[in-house]
C-alpha cells in the first residue's frame, strides 16, 4: 500500500491508501477528489491532467501533455498508476468541469417571471393546471365509551363522506402518529393525499391550522446540470430552484460512456448513487430548507430527463441501449415511487418520468416540446435542445418527428484544450478586431475576474469570429499570422484569447487547431441531423418557418454566430426564439397539470422518431457540414454578406 | 462515568460506561444484558436481581431480598444506582424468563401432521385454501431492429395475454433488472405476482426452469413468545418454523406496562425495534436460511397478535387503548406492507393483520376463533386463549362473544418467586405423596437436569396437589407441618420442592404463601371472566357443552388440575380439547387461503366485545373464584369426589 496525498489550490490535502498499481483516476474517485474525465478514463479528453509533486507513478507521456509539461510533473491520472507514495497537485481546472450545488434566489421575481410565462402559453392552449390532490380539514365525533370506533375507521368514514370516495388508503407512515395527531387536534385535522377516481390516498395529517403546502418536485436531469423546483400543487407557486452539476460526469461527458462504466462490475450502483445520492438528494434537502417544508410534504415528483440518464437514475441496465437492436427497458413506467429511488418525499410520492420515445430521444425532450408549443402551430417549427446530445424535433399541429445527434461535450468546454463550463472565469462572449485580431470579450464571474477558459458561448463567438477575420479557413485551419497566432505547448496552431499573465492561471487560454476541428465536429453534426431529418420528409432547411432553442448550454447563445458557423439554418434573426430549460418547465407542467401530464402522453405516442445512425446519407450530410458555414455555401446566404 | 461490568455464569463479561446514579436495570437494557423484569422495572416483580461483586450500589433492601441475601450482595437492578466502578453478576435465572430463539426440525413431519390436521379442519367446513399467487412461464419474441418495444413494455403485453388481465404493474425491484434476466433467458421467463381481479401485481421475474416456491410467511406475536411458520403459498407446504422469545419482554410482561413504556420519550421505537429488529427480523432470516429461499420470494406474511402487540409491532400509539375510552388506532387496517415495518421479504409483499375486535381481543382471537371450529357448531363451545392475557370467545354457530381478562405473568412463571418459562430446569409436572408429602416431578431438559424453578404447568399441579393433600387451604394458607413445609428467606411460609443439595443453583426451590395468592388470583381471573361472560347470556358454566384450550402456555397443561384448582368449569375431562397455538395455525390459514382471510373477517365482524371491566359484577365474581377451587363449592362437584 502506499500514500496517495491530493494537494489543492485551495482548501485542504486529502490522503488515502492506494494498492500498488492501482489507476490514480480510480484512487481519486476513492478518496472523492474531483477530477474531471469526460472520456470516462480512456486518455482521449486530456481534461484529467495533474502534477506529480513527490514520489512516482508508472505514467506516460501522451499527446496531451507537452515534453516541458511532462518534466514539469504533468500527468494524466487515467493512465498513471501508482508505484511509490506519492504527493500530486490537482488544479483548480481539472475540477472546473463540475459545476456547484447551489439554490436560486427567487425573492427578485425573475425566475418566476421565467416559468410564469412559459406556463401561460400553454395554459392558453387549453390545458388547465389542475391536479388531483386535495387538502381537506375532517372534522370527527370524539371517540366515547358508548362510541368506541378506532382511529383509522372514523377517518375513514369522515374522508369517505367529506370527499365522496368509496375507498380510503391510509398508509403506514400516517398510522403511526395517527392516534397522537387526532387527540392533540380534538379530532379535526388537516388532511392530504391524492384523488384517484374513487379511491383516496391519504398521505399526511397535520393540524387543521397547517399552512404548509403540498408540495411538488420538478427535476430536470441533464447529462451534465440536474436543475430542480419546488412548487406549491396548489397555486403552482415556486418555492425553491436549484441546480447542481450531475455527479456522473467524472464516470463521462456523454451517456455512451456512463453507459460502458455502469456496465462494469457494481456500475450501476455506481452510477445511480452519483444522480441520487451525490447529486439529488443534497439538492431537493437543499430546496426544502430554503422553503422551509419537511420532505413528507412532498407529494409528487416529475422527472425530465433523457433515456440514458432515466435508465441510470433509476438504477437499470442501459447497456441494451447502446446495442443493437437499442433495447431500452421502458419508454412510459408509471410504477416508480419516490422511495425506490430513495429521493427524498413523502412515503407515498410518486415519481412520474415524462416519457422517452427512443434510445437517444427521452422525457426531457417529450416534456420540453410540450413548452415549445410547435405542436400548437401552423407554423413549421423546429424545436432544438442543445446539450450534450442534440436532440431536435420538426413538425406542427398535424405531425412531429423527432431524432438526435451526440454533438459531444464540446458545447459544455470538453474535448477543447481550454474549455471549461460556464462558471467563473469562464470566457462567454467574444469579438475579434478584424485589423488588429485582438479580442475583447465578457468573462463570467465578478468585475476583475480574469479568464480561465472558454464555455460554450464563447466557443462559438470566437470560431465564428476567427472566421469572420479570416484568421482561419472555411476547414478551420489557420491561415493569418501575427501576435496572437502561434503554436501551443503541444505544437498545434492556435489563437491566444489570453497570454499568460493575462489569466487567471498564469497559463495561456488558447484555442487550437484540434479545438476547431472537434468543435467543427459538433456543429455539423447538429446541422445535418437537421437536414436529415428534413430530408426525411422531402423538404430542406427553407422550409424552416421557426426556430426555438432550448437548453442550459444555450443561454448566452449569439444566434447570428451560430447560423455564421453553419449550425443553425439561416433564417431570419427574428425567427430564433430562445426558450431556456424547456425539459425542466415541462416537468413543472406535468406535476401540477394532470391534462399537461396527458398531453405529454398523447405527444410521445404521436411523434415519429427516426434514428439516425441507421438513416442513410447522414454520413454524407455530416462530412458536408464539416466546414464554416458549409460545404454549400448557398444554404448560407446570410453568410456571403458578412461584413 | 463509571464503568459496569456484568459477570456470567456462563459466557464472558460485559462492560459498559455508566453515568452517576444511572438506574442498573436501563445500564442493562443499554448493554444488551438480558435482565428480566416483568414488572417493567417498578420493584414489585422481584425477577431482576444480580449479585453486586465489587464496589458500590445505590440499593436499598426491599421485601424480594433477605437480609442474608442483601449481606451477600443481591439487589434488584430496577432500584440500584450506579455510584461507583461495579462488577455485577447476572444469574442464569435472571434471564431463564427469555427463551432462545430456535427453528424446528421439520424432518420428523410431527409439525407438519399438526399443521394439516388444523387445516383440515378448516377445509372440511368449505373453506379452499387457494389465493391469489400466480407463478406462470412467460415467452416473448426476442426484439430486433424492426421490433423495438422496451422491455417493460413487452412484458407487460404478453403478461397480459397469458394471465388475461387489463393492467400489469411491474415494481422498481423488478425493473432494475429486468433486461438482464430477459436477455440471459432468451426472454423466456418465470413471473411471480398477486393477481387483483383485472390487475396483476408483478413481483418477481427469473430464469424459467427456478423452482424456488413462492413462499408466504405467518406469525403468532405472542407477548411472550413469538412463532412463525414459512409456507409454500401453491402447495401449502411447511418449509420452515422458529420460534423466539419476543424481545419486548425487557420492558414488562404484560401489556399494560409495554403499553406505558412504549409512550415514554422514544418509546415507539425501541419497542418496535424490540419486536421487529431484535426478534422477527433474525428469527425470519434464520428460517428463510434453513429452506434456502432469498426474502424476495416472500411475497405475503400474515400477522396475528393480540390488540397492543399489533399496535406496537406497527409502531403507533397504544396508549388510547388502555386509557379510557380504549380507542385503538385500528382493528382492520389493509394498507401495511412488509417494507413498512422492515419485515424481510419482497418489496411489494403485504402484511395482513388478522382483524382485532376489542381493546383487549386481537388478531390472535379472530385467527384462534377460525380453527376452533367453533362457529361450525351446534355445541354451545368455550374457546380459551391461555397467556399472559386470557382471551375467551363462547359461542356456536349462531352467536359468538368474546372477552379478555388479565391473568397476569403467573402462567408463565412471572410473580411466582421461584417461576420461569416453560425452558430447560423447569418443574413442568409434578405428583405429591399425601402421605409423606414428598413430590416427584418432570423437569425440561435432558436426562439428569436439576430444578430451577417452576413453569405454569408446574403450578398447577404444584398448587393442585398441595390442595389435594391438604397442605394448603382453600385460602392457600399452609396447614399441615413436616420436612418440606418451611419458611422461605423472607420469612414466608413456603412448600421445599427441591432442597439447596437437589436444585441445580444451590438454592432452595420453593413456593410460597404470596406466590399461591398471586396464582389463585391469576386462576380466579380467568373463571370468573367465562361466568361473567356466560352470566351476559343468562347462562353459566354448566351450559358449556365442549371447551378449546390454547396457547403455548397451555401445552403442557392438566386439564384435570386445572379444574381442581377452579381455573376451568368442571366438565367432563372428554369434553376438553387442547388445540395448540390457534394464533399461528390461523395466521397460517389466513395467509394461504383468500376464503380463510374472509371467513375469519365474517367471525370478527359477528363477534360481540364484553368490556369485563365496565361489567358489573365482575368484581364481585373474581373475589368468589379467589379460592379453592371457589367459594362456591358446587361449582366444582367433582372436587368434592377428589380422593
Amino acid at each position: 500500500m502506499f500514500q496517495v496525498s491530493f494537494r489543492f489550490e485551495k482548501g485542504e490535502d486529502r490522503n488515502i491508501f492506494a494498492a500498488e498499481n492501482e489507476n490514480l483516476l480510480e484512487v481519486a474517485r476513492k478518496a472523492n477528489v474531483a477530477i474531471d474525465a469526460p472520456c470516462s478514463g480512456n486518455g482521449s479528453c486530456g481534461k484529467c491532467k495533474v502534477r506529480l509533486v513527490e514520489g512516482e507513478l508508472d505514467s506516460p507521456r501522451t499527446r496531451h501533455i507537452s515534453e516541458e509539461d511532462y518534466a514539469a510533473g504533468w500527468r494524466l491520472s487515467c493512465n498513471s498508476r501508482v508505484v511509490s507514495d506519492v504527493v500530486v497537485e490537482v488544479p483548480d481546472i481539472a475540477s472546473a468541469y463540475k459545476s456547484r450545488m447551489k439554490t436560486a434566489d427567487l425573492s427578485t421575481g425573475e425566475e418566476v417571471r421565467i416559468f410564469n410565462a412559459a406556463e401561460e402559453s400553454v395554459r392558453e392552449a387549453g390545458i388547465s393546471f389542475t391536479n388531483d390532490f386535495v387538502s381537506a380539514v375532517i372534522a370527527m365525533d370524539e371517540p366515547t365509551l358508548d362510541d368506541t370506533m378506532p382511529d383509522n375507521e372514523r377517518l375513514e368514514r369522515a374522508l369517505m363522506a367529506e370527499l365522496e370516495v368509496e375507498f380510503v388508503s391510509i398508509p403506514h407512515s400516517v398510522l403511526v402518529h395517527l392516534p397522537s395527531t387526532l387527540r392533540e387536534n380534538s379530532f379535526r385535522v388537516r388532511c392530504c393525499g391524492k384523488r384517484d377516481g374513487d379511491r383516496f390516498q391519504l398521505m399526511t395529517v397535520s393540524a387543521p391550522d397547517d399552512a404548509t403546502p403540498m408540495c411538488g418536485v420538478a427535476i430536470d436531469i441533464g447529462t451534465t446540470t440536474v436543475t430542480a423546483v419546488l412548487t406549491d400543487l396548489a397555486t403552482g407557486k415556486l418555492l425553491a430552484k436549484g441546480s447542481a452539476g450531475n455527479g456522473q460526469i467524472r464516470y463521462g461527458a456523454d451517456v455512451i460512456n456512463r453507459i460502458i462504466e455502469s456496465s462494469r462490475p457494481g456500475g450501476k450502483k455506481r452510477l445511480q448513487d452519483a444522480i441520487v445520492k451525490e447529486t439529488l438528494q443534497p439538492l431537493l434537502r437543499a430546496m426544502y430548507q430554503d422553503a422551509n417544508i419537511s420532505e413528507e410534504r412532498v407529494l409528487s415528483i416529475c422527472v425530465a430527463a433523457n433515456t440514458t440518464m432515466n435508465h441510470l437514475f433509476v438504477g437499470t441496465d442501459a447497456d441494451p441501449v447502446r446495442t443493437e437492436p437499442y433495447i431500452p427497458a421502458f419508454f412510459r413506467w408509471n410504477d416508480l415511487k419516490a422511495r425506490d429511488v430513495r429521493l427524498p418525499a413523502n412515503s407515498e410520492a410518486g415519481v412520474i418520468l415524462a416519457p422517452n420515445i427512443g434510445s437517444y430521444v427521452g422525457g426531457d425532450i417529450t416534456a420540453g416540446t410540450l413548452m415549445s408549443m410547435i405542436w400548437n402551430t401552423d407554423e413549421l417549427s423546429l424545436f432544438i435542445d442543445l446539450g450534450t446530445n442534440g436532440e431536435i424535433v420538426f413538425g406542427n399541429r398535424d405531425f412531429l418527428m423527432s431524432c438526435a445527434c451526440s454533438a459531444g461535450p464540446a458545447f459544455e468546454g470538453g474535448d477543447i484544450s481550454c474549455g471549461m463550463r460556464a462558471t467563473d472565469g469562464a470566457i462567454e462572449a467574444c469579438t475579434i478586431d478584424r485589423e488588429t485580431m485582438e479580442p475583447s470579450f465578457s468573462i463570467i464571474g465578478e468585475a476583475g475576474q480574469k479568464p480561465i477558459g472558454l464555455c460554450g458561448s464563447g466557443i462559438i463567438d470566437v470560431i465564428a469570429e476567427l472566421f469572420r477575420c479570416g484568421i482561419i479557413s472555411a476547414k478551420g485551419q489557420f491561415v493569418r499570422e501575427g501576435r496572437r497566432v502561434s503554436q501551443d505547448a503541444n505544437g498545434f496552431d492556435c489563437y491566444v484569447l489570453a497570454f499568460a499573465d493575462e489569466s487567471e492561471t498564469g497559463r495561456n487560454v488558447t484555442i487550437n487547431t484540434v479545438d476547431i476541428d472537434n468543435f467543427i465536429r459538433a456543429k455539423g453534426a447538429i446541422f445535418s441531423a437537421i437536414c436529415t431529418l428534413l430530408k426525411s420528409l422531402d423538404m430542406d432547411v427553407s422550409c424552416v418557418e421557426h426556430m426555438y432553442v432550448a437548453g442550459g448550454i444555450g443561454s448566452g447563445i449569439n444566434m447570428r454566430n451560430s447560423v455564421r458557423i453553419g449550425m443553425f439554418p439561416d433564417i431570419e434573426l427574428d425567427r430564433f426564439s430562445y426558450i431556456g430549460n424547456s425539459s425542466l418547465n415541462g416537468a413543472y407542467a406535468m406535476v401540477m397539470s394532470d391534462q399537461a401530464r396527458d398531453k405529454v402522453e398523447e405527444l410521445a405516442q404521436s411523434m415519429t422518431y427516426v434514428e439516425l445512425s441507421t438513416t442513410p446519407g447522414y454520413m454524407d450530410e455530416f462530412m458536408a457540414a464539416c466546414f464554416l458555414p458549409h460545404t454549400n455555401a448557398e444554404l448560407f446566404p446570410s453568410c456571403a454578406e458578412m461584413e
